[in-house]
């Protein structure tokens, strides 16, 4: 079974990558871009029978940095 | 309005953050993880009317390196 983590900067924390990116689009012209974020998203192959909670817990101990990061499980 | 872009390494490139990630899992001792792949997401903050036309555009010209990776537009 899959499961989809998407990892975020909480707001508020600076994210030079997505200011990197917005310059870039407005060099190339892209007017109208406000804001840009960037993440991570990491695709789980998992044995059947995981369950959201174990994934949770793989994104406390490793996969988010929740001091500056949220996290968000998908399943499926 | 907002718009997420999914960009994934394609099949069959090594994805070594992802290998990484799988590695990691297995000594915090998290079994039957049988695939790991990392990807980014990208959320734009963009001016009311813009399409997903202009999205993806975004996507070739700089989002997305298309040689070796895919990307996926959600809108909204």
């Amino acid at each position: 079974m899959k499961a989809r983590v998407f990892v975020m900067l909480k707001n508020g924390v600076l994210d030079p990558q997505g200011e990197a990116v917005r310059h870039a689009l407005g060099s190339l012209g892209f007017d109208g871009v406000e804001g840009v974020r960037q993440g991570k998203v990491i695709e789980l192959d998992l044995a059947e029978g995981s369950t959201e909670a174990t994934v949770t817990e793989m994104c406390e101990k490793l996969l988010a940095n929740t001091v500056i990061e949220s996290y968000r499980v998908e399943m499926g």
